[in-house]
Formats: structure tokens, C-alpha cells, sequence
């Protein structure tokens, strides 16, 4: 540090250039922490809508529009949802509004806002439709991360053909979210099948001694294996995490 | 009950009956508890060494062939076994001592003991050396229990051609006790490809955050498809009830 | 795994017979999951209501119906299984439709479809009103595999009169399942008292420290008896493992 | 408290009897804190031994007998009951030293001390050889508190008719300390035949998920009777607990 | 038992003495579990409301009122109370029902039913408002099994002067429940100041970690002096317990 | 940020100003992390003994010594305090060294090192011998510190006379730690005596259940008065935050 | 305690005197244990809504108003708010009443009340909105108690810059509460940047495992820096230490 | 699968080729199932020395050497590792053996072997001497693998200054790999600073409650910021999995 801090009193360092080296991003005058943070990782900031009122959703979804030209809203229900399309509706008419139904999330996109675009494709692996939402929320974020994405849906240990059956599709993800409840031995399986990196994202199904995710959660952190593993229902922190090594294999093929 | 006792009352009904109806077993003049039980269910007493000094192992275990003609030793160490050995070297001269060495049993027969014999197989699936101590408990027990047994080494879910490749064995047995460490998943994807019944024996191995077999229990709770589960390092139980199993299945066939 | 693929590329196996050995169901053009799976292993799937809108498991238990001939529905409250009714009125007015009321299941029997039948028993011991659920549906799932079953109720620990006046009937079995709360020592004490097969169901009563079947779980799992258990509240997969085994010994008798 | 204290300013009453009532003891100018509180309840100070070196624990001994005409030394090795009897032996000849061996208790009498004697009975109740130290405790303990003590082995719940074998003796005790490993289901069992107040004790004994006495502990927190129970292995503690009640009724017969 | 039975063959015992004496309880034509229960150990058979519906616990407390002459209904809210009173109005319109309102508790007396009468007294102390329910449990059953009671309200660990205050009635009682939530040292610091038995009741209070009557429960466990506990917000078996204390203690009297 | 590096580009701010308020400390040619934490902060670096060999643990305190002209050497059996002390003896042999025993410590001090002086007494309190270690660590690190400290010791919830004794001793501290097993409530007993703030300190000693200080740890989080706590055994951290609170409350009245 | 009653026997020493010294606060005609307490100690008793109807919070602020002055409502929804404005408004119109919506508390002063006044501040440090209500509470009760307080908001470990910004104002703080759900990492970054003492302050935000606070308050209990923390959610009590750090600190200056 | 079968009866697909398209990897004579996992992931297999003796380890890395022509051994022991070394003296005298002494690895290259080489760096962080084990596996794996590594060490969240110094080397990584211990907040503190991936890798320092990685782990898993995480002190896996993500990028770039 001292040697930046030198370089900034001797002149050979711009106070900006400074700034960005010590913190990570660049305030400006307009600038908003939410707007940096994005623009530094390249992770879009969600709008986690649990235990918020529709009305403070709709807020926050026009502030992230008009600030980063973009908004992505999770867990949202159904109230929330009609919240954020009337308030957008009214000041930003032209966005483009995307809900993706069954994962309980909504994109808007401002006028002239255009995500990135990866050469790699993340593909996300679910068993069925109890993990909708999660592996919904790790595909859109993987998306607006600019990934190409390919789902695989009922895939289950119960049943290893269908797994077989989608061997050459899981090969050809350049990283793969696998969502598993229950035990959790899906991405374990998978891993087993693959030669790219797999992260594993536990779901909160399953009743009983370590239902709602726990069991699957401590089997995948538990895998025999190699893989990494994100919190139960954590779809968005699984399809980031991808999108980053999606960042990583795209920059690298530039 | 009160008919059992008035039926008692009015001669109609011996003592021994009785006494058998009303507790499950009946008591002779050198009768002894460890020996009716054994009697009553067909499982042998199994002498569990942990915590007990040689000399202790070697007084239970010739007991144990006095009275039952057999004796049963689990989790004991070289020098239990030692002393097993030397004490029935010296009483029992003539009996018949096998020890299995990795599952640290030994197993004795008394001259003229014969073991049950059912027309049925128990099969015992184990990952690999990590499992040697539980699942060789499970064999040793039902052996003795009097099914025939078939082992299956080196199959993990990481590897599912290992798992098919051994599809016909897994389907032959009637019953089949699958033992898992880490996440805990074979018995749950060796139950999706067979139509026998299925016990999950968890294995005590993996480090850190639910190690030492607890994410392998709680896998096998949760599992997606049909299958009971003993608790963690419980091979014993686990042939048990498969050996149960099997005396149910070979009673049937006769 | 090779020689079979040599086999068929010899021709001396048909890609039926290769595929079925190799994952355990053949598909065909109409084929599906989970029709395959019912076959394979004869346990009917379910179709678990939990989260579920009255719409979903009304289509759900519709296709089940033609697919299969049969549907399983669990935990399904009022309007649950109104929609199902009213589904099937309509599309299926000849099925056979049945609801045991306490234990919140309905089963649905297409016209010409008949279960197996089964020459075994599966006792199910209950010990109260708060057990009703998870033992009907080890009830429920035993029948639908073709056995027959055997219901013993208001049956606890803390008066063993109750057991011990059972103890004909709960020998007469070919295999129990054991629903307890609490503390769940009833299949440990009946496990003492039989020579066949048990398998101990968790119920979730109980309150405070362990309560919702946490403590009756442990108890089973820790049992000084012989037997294997299956999570809280699972009765399907109790009943389900019981078929199993009376499959096992139903067809070793023919 | 104020009445009390203007009690005193007015000579009403004496600083003793008040320092007695507002605290629970009177000091002495030879007045120890152990001792006060060992008259105070009746429950001798217990001197544990776990991470007590053998000096320590000869010292700790040799004042207890000095201050109090007794030393109760619990869990103790051989090693440390060597150095309290070499201790005694040289500091206080006469005191009459009794071990129990395998629980692991040494008590000493000093020479004219007289433990009290109360017309109750403690039933104490223990599985076997493996219930042997926390039951030994409970027996000691409730001796010294002048309760009568009566010893029943080998009993569990797994073996109803080795119970019922016991009922009169189990009824003939005023209290009963019940041992139980595993799941802990003994104390239950019992509570349902007696009616007079259990006391349940969680061995810890088991292995795997929930073992060492935390199955036995919680089931007897959710028994489905009456009971109240202690930590694992608190024989001390159940003793005490029983020799209180035990003093209760002798007190009441007098 | 072989002797009880060949007594019985012999016609020196009769089968009802024989029952008796074998299972705790002897069955009339006319009796009823739990009644019998009731009759055997002097504690009252409790209708706990929760999960019951109003017609339900209303049968339940109606058949209570026919067969014991008592109802005793615990954890009932003012809907269940209203349909007990209403069918109790129409069928038993000459019962005594009493509400104990803050503790949920209604009992109902039959004509000429009276309870027992015992020389002892429970004393129930409890912090406040939050303790209301288990403490109003432990003083009705107490009273319902004949004991008098003294409840002692407002004394908490972080006001030691209050505890004081009250020690000359706690030091009155035979013996005490003592409710206490959050860290649940109350029965701790009560059993330094009295000779009696304690029995520690935790209370589903605090928040947080370990909250809602946890470590309060455990604080109990580990207490540094001599008592024993029950469940969280266990009221009913606190207060039976110290029931059959004091039950011993009366009969010791007469 | 941005004003400060403006202002150190603009020549207002030196590197060192600017470095010391961005990061908290200001390293020089011969500075070092260690000394710069302690300077900052004035928490001397404690040097914690577990696994750690003698060798290692002699190198880093003389380091520590040279660089701050102190070692604080914590959880140190006799073999690393003999490595120490050789260590010191043979480099720095005019430090002094003082060992407190039966905490386990060994603080070093270099030849003209003198420790800052505070006007301000922290009181660390603890039940027995069990609590040594963890109160020595308090007490040895507020000294470093500069407090004045006060050790009060054999006090606990079980006697509460004791605890009265000492009111006015707590009350004269500025600040108290008070160290506590088992159930953990003499913090919140000592708290409602006193008007200073209080610092739970949880002792690993009790067994079964919740044991080694984590009921004790519970019950301070749980506390019905206001305290804050710190880790089980973690002593050295109870000790250094009263320590800051002494620094704040000298310095006030300097 | 001894000297202390002779001294009131001699009439040395007032009843009133003797009694404060014993119990640590004075009763009088009209005085009242919650009045007292908070006189000792200086913290405002808090009226906790949490499970109270609005009568009843109505209720105790009334009379919180009455005896001290002041009464100080948290955890209030819209309902409890508007119960207690309207009663206070009947029956004491003068008073103050102030809500902070956010935190869900509201403070009402009697007229001619006035708070304490400390020259000391307490710096509350909180990550976001989610943090609002115990963040809340701490400021509330720090100001109540007469600190002075300084709120930082919307700083997280995750923008370093962000805590870097604010290093100024956090160290000029006399003590700090830093709220933190998640992983709980702020206090530990902030207090490795400060000397003063820091609180911790885990929130009950997060989801899956160890959410809800959990991991938050681990964190801190396992800091590697100095710090105590209190319990999840923990605002006042986290306020009420700070505040009592912030009166020896301010007592100290006088 | 079905069109897979039919190609191969159709003779459009040779045997090996369908094999390896089913199961991931092709058999041969002398093939064996280590290596062949190895070739089809690229990961090493290790073998973990937790459990076994010297001679066990000494032949399984001698048998690695011969079949993959490289042995990985970990968790090593001073024996273990002479054991190792001896036997390859004997029979692969040519062979390279690197130890990497804190860390307790041992790889061994045949001659000829040759590792690959990614054109990607793995940075691996960690705090200080305890995490040497773990982040010295992530780095050798990483290395095995072919990456390129960048060791960062001291770096730990109590002192921010030193993660700021380290900012751009950190960013100079293509995935990195954070090892912490106790709260575990250096992960997300550097995820924040960086724009790629970055995997937790909890380690098991930390004492009392959470203690030994449980808090570290549990705060990765609740991150405010993106990352995936291992399971506690599993520094392969961690190396392993970044070793994939190299591989991916590797590849991108060629």
C-alpha cells in the first residue's frame, strides 16, 4: 500500500487509478454502490424479494434499472411480480420485462441495455419440478452473466439410465450447476461422469431428520468426488459462481 | 391375557406354554437368557469388544460356546483375539475358531455345532477397504444365521460402470445390505435397479462437517427411493435383519 | 458391462434385452418414467401432495391412472382429494376410487386393472390416533403391492399388557412395521418378542428437546434389538420396504 | 427481607437465626463452606475425580473427613484410590474405607461417624455390566443419605419378561433410579408398572448417530409417561435426587 | 414368572391376582385402558388438545368424565373449551368443570367424584406470565392427584432478593417444580436454599440461539446442584412427578 | 477515500498519515504485523500453545519479546514453559519471567519494557479450580493491559451467600468477567447486582449432554439480564475486551 | 454477610442501608420491583411485544409511565403501537411518545421525566435494512440510557471501501454495536481497524443452513480479534452493554 | 441409450466406443479403475494416509507410480512417508519423490512422466501456519493438475491492510482458492475484491462452540457475496476443483 500511496504523492499514479487499485471500483458523482459492485464482478446485484413489501420491491427494481439498466428480482410472488410490471410499466414503458414463472423470478431490461455474451455454456441439471426455483434462479443469473445455458430436467440417482441417457449433453457444458434434494447424490454421480468443474446446489425438499435440504447439503460437502457446493436453495450463488467460470473459459477463448 | 390364564387355571394349557406365549421364550432348569433369546429369534448374541479387557472377551465368548455352541466376537483387537483363542485352546480344544481379520471378528463353533442352513442369499455391497469392519459383520452374521452370502467390493456411486457392471450379482441376492460412507448414496442408486429388498448400512468414515458417516445416515433417511437404514457402523444389525430376512425367505421355500 | 455390448453387437442379444439388463426397464414408444419404475420394482410411485395446488395432483393422479392403471395420492387434505375426484369423474368415470380418510390417501384403481396378490402378511402396530397417517400409508402401500395386511393399534410401551396380548397376532406377521412416537421404543420391545422382520417407523409427536419424532428416530436407530428403520413419518417407504420383503417371501412360496 | 432485618435492628431476632434464614446456612468460626452446605441439604459433597491428579485428589479426601466425618470420591482409577488410602492410612488410621469397584467409588467413615438411617427404600435398576458406574453411584449416594438400597441387574426392555420377573421388587422400593443405554426405553417401561416416582439416569453407551447416552437422555425426555431424568451418566445426581425423596418419606414416617 | 404361573396351575393364585400381578392392571368387563391406567398410578390420564379438533377432545373429555369421573384437559384453547362445556352441559349438566384460564387447563368432576386427599404440599414457582401454561399444568394435576399446592410467582435469577424473600414458603413445600425459561438456573438456586426434592420444569420462552426452552433445558441438565428435569414446557409430567413424590410422602404420614 | 488521496496528491497528506488512517497502522523499516497490532489496538499478541511444538513456541516468543519487548505465552504445559524460559535465559537473559501456574501463562517481560498503567479495576470471577485456566488468561492479559485487577474466587449460583459476601467487591470493579460451567448463570446472577458491564466467560467442565461449556455458553446468551459473553475457555479474549473497556474508562479520566 | 447483620443488631448501620447492601436496591412504601431494578442498574426495563396483545403492551407502558417515568415498548407492530398512543393519550396526554418505525419501538417520557445525560457515545454499525430493528433497539436504549449515538449504515465486509470510508467516524466512537447477519464478519473486520471495546451483534437474516443468524453469531464467538457478542437479534441487550460501557465511561470523565 | 444400443447392433458403433460413450471411460486389459478415473478427469487420485499403516501406503503409491506413473499421497505422517520412500527406492529407484513437508504430502513422478500444463494460475490464501495442511494440498493438487500456483499467506480479515496489499496478485489469479479458519470471512472479504472464481476452503482451527472450521464453513455457506465452498479442512478437493476450473480455461486458450 505504502508504495501506491507514494506513487500517488510523486504524481505517477492518478488519484482514480489509486482508488480503483486500493477498493475494487470507482465512485463517481452519480455513482451508486450497487451500480459499482455489478459492474466490478460482473454478478448483477438480485433483489431478493423475501419479506419485502411489493412496494419496496417495485422501488428497488426501477433504482436497479435506471442505474445498472437492469433488473433481476428473486423469489417473487405473484403480488410482487404485478408490483414491479405496474411501477415499470409507468416509468420505464419501453423495458423489457422477463418473468420466468416457475422459478419466481423477473428480469427487466432498460431500453438499449444488452447483457454481455460468453462463448460458454453452463449447463444447470435438476431432478424435478421441486427444484424449480433454485435451479430457475441459477440459470437466468448465469444467462444475464451472458452464458449460453442448457437445462436438463428429471434426472435422478433413483434412476441411472436417464442420467446415462444425458451423458453427452452434460459433457458438452463447459461448467455444470447440478440441484439435487433429498440425499443430494446427483452432482456426486455426475461429477463422476464429466471431466468440467460441477457445483453442487443443495434443495430444500426431503421431510423428516435433515429434510429441507440438510441432508443433501451435507452429502454434497461429503462427495467422494470432486466438486464445490453452495448453500441450500442458494440458485442465484450457484449460477453466479458459473457464470464467473464462464467469464473465466470465455475471456480465455477471446 | 386372561383367557391365557384362565385357560392355565383350568388345565387346559401347560405351564411351559404358557410361559412361552406370554414372554416369548421358555426357561429350563439350565436354561439361560443369552441362550433363549438366541433361541427365539435366530440370531446369534453377537460379544462386543469395545471397552471390555481380554480376559473379559475370553470368559463371554466360552461361556458363549458352552451354552450355545457358538460364539460370536465383534470389533476385537489382536490381543482379544489372542485371548480368546488361548482360553478356548484350553476348554474347548476341539472348537472350531475362525477369525475374518479386517472385519475383526471371530467366530467359534463348539464340536457337533451345525449352523442353520436357508436356501437364500444375502448379498453385502461395500465400497471398499473403509468398509471391510461393518460389512464383514454383516457376512459373518448371516452366515451364521444361515443364508449364503455374496460380497461385492470396490463400488462406489463415482463410478457407475462399477455399479452395472455388477447389475446380475446385485439382482441374484435376496436381499441385499449395501454399506456407504461419505454422502452415503450407493444403497439408493443399487435400490433403483433391483426389485429385493435394500438396508442401508452407513460407514463411518469422512472428515469434517457431518463426517464419521452421519451425512451417509441421513442420505440413506432421505433417499428418493425404497429402503430402511441401521444407525452408522452397525454391520451387525444390518446382516441381522437381512439374515431375518432371508430365514423368512428360505422358511417360505420349504 | 463389455461383454454385453459385445454380445449385442454379435447379435446374440436384442437392444430390448441389453437395455433392460443394463438399467433396469425397457422403454417403448408410449413408455414412460414412471410406469417403468412401477414395473421394475413393483412399488407404485406416489404421488406426495405436499405443496402441491389441487390442480397439479389431479393431473398428476389422471396420468398415473393411464399410465399405469392405478394411483397412489399421499398426505392429500379435503380439496386435494376433491380435485382428484372430480378429475377422475370426468375423465375416468369407471375407476375405482377409494379413500382411507385418517391416513389421507386416496387410491384409484382403473377398470380391469387388479393388483398383485401376495401369500404374506405385513402387521402394521400403531399406538394411536397420531399415528394414523404414516401407518396408513404403510397399510395403504403394502395392500397395493399384493400383500395382505394386518392392523394392530393402541398399542405402547407403557403398558405392556397391551403388548403382550398382541403378541399372537404380531407373530402371525411375516414382517412388521412398527410406528412409534415419543420415545419409540415399541419396535425395540415387539423386535424382542418376534422371530420375524421389523421395521421401525418414526411418527412426528412429541414435543419440546427431539420432539416431532427426532427422539423416536434416535431410539430406533440406537435399538439393543435387531431391526432397521426408515425416516419420521415415512410410512410409505415402511410400507413399501415390508412389500418388498413379503414380495420376497410371497414368491419363494409359489 | 426488610421485616426481617428491622427484626433484627430491634433485637427481635438473632444475627444467626437471620443470617439462616436469609442464606440457608450458619457459619462457624470452624465453619467450612462444604460442610455447611453437605448439612444443609443432606447431600454429601462428592469429591469427582476427572482431571483431578492423585494428590489432589488424597487432599481433597483427607479434608472431607476432617470437616465433615465422610469422603465421598467418585470415578475414580486405581491409581487415585491408591493415594486416598495411602493418604488415610497415614493421616487417619482408623476411618473405615470402602471401594466399589467397579463403580469406580471410594467412601471413608471417619472414626465415630454415623450416616444417617431413614425408613425408605431406592430402588435402583440397571441394564448390566455396562450401566455399572453411573448405577454404583446412584446406590452409593443414596446409602449415604441413610436410604435403603435395593440393586436389580439385568434388566431391558428388549427382554419384557426379565422385567416382569421383577414387578414386586420394583413396587416394594419407594423411589427407583433407572439406568438405561441405547434408546432408553427402560425407564418408561418401568414408570408404567410402579407408582411411585421414577427417576431415569441416560447411560452413555451406543454407538453411531446419537450414541453415548444421548438417545437413552432425550427419550427419556419424551417419554410417554411420568418421569423426570438426569444428564448423561449423573448417577450421583439420580442418587441424591432419590435419596432426597427418599428423606421425604422417611421424614414423613417419623 | 414360572412360579406365578404354576400357582396358578396349582389354584393357589387366582387369575386375577395372577393378571395383576403380571401386568400392573386387572380388566373388568366393563373397564377401559385408561382407566385402568388412571387407577394404577393415581396420576390422572391427561386430554392434551394439541392437533385435536373441538368435537374430538370434547368425546374424549366426555368418556373421560363416564369412565374415570374425571377430565382433565390440557392445552385447549377457548374454541375446545366451549364444545367441552357445551357436551359436557348436555350429557354430564351435573359435572364440576373448572377453568384454569391463563393455563388453558379445564377439569371437569363427576357427580360425587371426588379427589384424593394427601399430607403434602407441591410448591410450583415459576418467573411470570410466560410460565403461565406449563406452571398452571404442574398445579392442577398436583392438586388432582390430592396434594396441596403453593404457587410462588415473580422470582427470577436476576433479582436475587425476591428469591430470598420466599424462602421460608419454598423451605415449607415437600416438594418443589420450579418453571424457568431463557437460562433456567431458577431450580439451581432454589435447590441451594432448600432440603427438598426440585424438579427443574423449562419453559419455551427466550429467543435466538438456544431459545425457546432449550438451554434452559440444558442448563437444567447441567446443573451444579442436586435436581432432576423434565421436557420443555412438560407442565403436566413436572407436576405428576412431584405428584407421586408427594403421594409417597402423604402415604408415609398415614 | 477519495478526499484522502485528493489530499495526498494535492501534497497535503504525507504517505504515513494517509497509510495510518486508510489501514489502521503505519509500518517502518523495522515494523512488523505483530507489533502493529498490539500498538493499534493495545491488545498485546498472545502466543496460543496448542499444537505447537517447544521448539516453535520458544522461537515466537522471543521474537515477540525483541519486537514488542513482551511475551505472552497462553495454554503452555511445562515442556513449552521450559523451552521458554531456556529459550529466554540463553538470549535475553535479564527479561523477566513470570509463570502463573495454574493458568497455564508465561508473560515475559524485556529488560526496560513497563507495561502501561490504567485507572481502572477489572474484576474476574470464577466458581473453583475448574475455571483456572480461562480466568488466569483474563486476569494476566487486562494486567498487560495496564488494569488493575481483582480475583474472586469459589462463588456460584448453588450458594448464594457466597455470592452476597462479595457484592460489594463486584461493585467496586469497573468492569467484571465472570467465568462460569456447567449451567452458566452466575453472570446473569452477578449482573443483577451490579451497575458495570459484565462479560460471561463460559468453562468447559460438565459432561453428558451440553456439556463442556456449551449449556453454560447458552445460558449467557440467554441471559434475562443484559451481559455480552465471549467463547468457551476463550479467557485471553474475556480478558482483553475488559481490558478495553478499562482503556476507555482510564482514559476518560485522564 | 455476618459483620454486616452484627452491625444492624448494634444498630451501626440503617435497615435500609443494610438491605441495599444485600440485595442491591431498596424497596419503599410505594416502590416496585421493576422500578427498582432499573434504578440499580441504570437500563430502562423494556416492555417486549413479542406474544402480547395490544391491552396488554397497553397495559404495562401505562405503567411503566407511572413508576418510572418512561416507558420503552419494542418488537411493537402497527396494532400494539396504536393500543399504546391511544391509552397514553387518555390517561397521561403530556407525555412524549416517540416510535421509531422502522425498529418497531416506541419511548414515551412522563412530562418532567428526563433522561441521563453521558459524555460518551455508542457507534451502532449495521449492514443494511434488514438490520434495522436490533440495530434499532441498540440505539434506542444506548440514547435512552443518555449516551450519545452515532448510526452507520450500509456497510458490509463484502465493499472493504465501504468500512474504510467510515474508519473515522467508527473510531471516534466510545464504543461500538456492529450488527451483522450472513457470515457475521463486520465486527471482526471493524474491530481489527479500532481500540475501542466492539459488541457483536449477530441479525437473523440468512437462509439455508446455519441462517437466520446462526452463522452470524458463530462467526463472532470464533472471532480472531476481540469482541463479545450477544445473542441473534439481541438489539437491546447489545445497546444496554454498550450503554453501560458508555455510563463508566462518561462517570469516569465527571 | 436406445439409439446408442441400436448403432452398436447395427454395427455403426464398435464396442469400446459405446462403452466409453455409457460409462466414461474405456477398460482395457491392464487397465485399472484408479487410472482410468484419473484419464477420464484429470484429477490425481489421492491416497489419504488418515488410518492406514506404513506399508500400506508404501504399496498402494507404489502401485499408483506404476499404473499412472505418479503417486499423490496426503495426510502423511514422518513414517508414512519413510515408508514410502524406502519402497520406491527399492523398486522405482529412478523416481522422482518431492515431499512438501508442512503441508504432509508426498508425490512421486515416474520417470517419463510427465505432468500437463494449463496455461492458468491457481491462487491459494491462507492465514498463517494452521492452515499449512490444507492449502498445501490445494496447491500441490493444483499443481499436479498442471496449473500454475501463487501462494499468498498471512493474509487474514482482522487486518485489512494486508489484503489490500495483496489486491493485485490476488486479481492476477484465474481462480483462487482461500483457505480460513475460526469465522471464515476472508473468502468473501476477497470475492469482493476480485472479478473471478473463488472457492472456500474452511479449516479446522477454532475452539468451543462451532469451533474446529464448523464456524468457518457454516460463514462460506452464508456469504453475502459469490463463492463456492469444500467441506472442512479438504484441501484436495478444493485444489481439485480449481484445478478444473484451470483446466477449462487451459483449454479455452488453446
Amino acid at each position: 500500500m505504502r508504495e501506491l500511496l507514494e506513487a500517488v504523492a510523486a504524481g505517477e499514479l492518478s488519484v482514480t487509478e489509486a482508488e480503483s487499485k486500493l477498493s475494487g471500483y470507482a465512485t463517481t458523482e452519480a455513482g451508486r454502490f450497487d451500480a459499482a459492485r455489478e459492474t466490478r464482478r460482473g454478478v448483477p446485484e438480485a433483489i431478493l424479494c423475501d419479506g419485502k413489501i411489493p412496494g419496496e420491491v417495485a422501488t428497488l427494481a426501477t433504482t436497479a434499472v435506471e442505474t445498472t439498466g437492469r433488473a433481476l428480482v428473486t423469489r417473487a410472488d405473484d403480488e410482487q411480480i404485478q408490483a414491479v410490471r405496474a411501477r415499470l410499466a409507468k416509468e420505464h414503458p419501453d423495458a423489457n420485462v422477463q418473468v420466468r414463472e416457475r422459478a419466481n423470478i423477473l428480469v427487466a431490461h432498460a431500453v438499449g441495455f444488452s447483457k454481455p455474451e460468453l462463448d460458454a455454456t453452463v449447463g444447470v441439471v435438476s431432478a424435478g419440478t421441486s427444484d424449480a426455483i433454485p435451479a430457475g434462479e441459477a440459470v437466468t443469473v448465469a444467462e444475464e452473466m451472458g452464458a449460453s445455458t442448457e437445462e436438463i430436467h428429471d434426472v435422478g440417482v433413483a434412476s441411472l439410465v436417464r442420467v446415462l441417457d444425458e451423458v453427452e449433453t452434460l459433457r458438452d457444458a463447459d461448467v455444470l450447476v447440478v440441484a439435487a434434494g433429498r440425499e443430494g447424490a446427483l452432482p456426486t454421480v455426475i461429477a463422476g461422469l464429466v471431466d468440467t468443474p460441477v457445483i453442487g446446489l443443495p434443495v430444500s425438499n426431503g421431510y423428516g431428520h435433515a429434510g429441507q435440504g440438510k441432508s443433501a447439503l451435507l452429502g454434497m460437502l461429503q462427495s467422494c468426488t470432486v466438486l464445490s457446493a453452495v448453500n441450500i436453495d442458494a440458485g442465484f450463488m450457484a449460477g453466479a459462481q458459473a457464470g464467473l467460470i464462464a467469464q473465466a473459459i470465455g475471456s480465455a477463448k477471446e
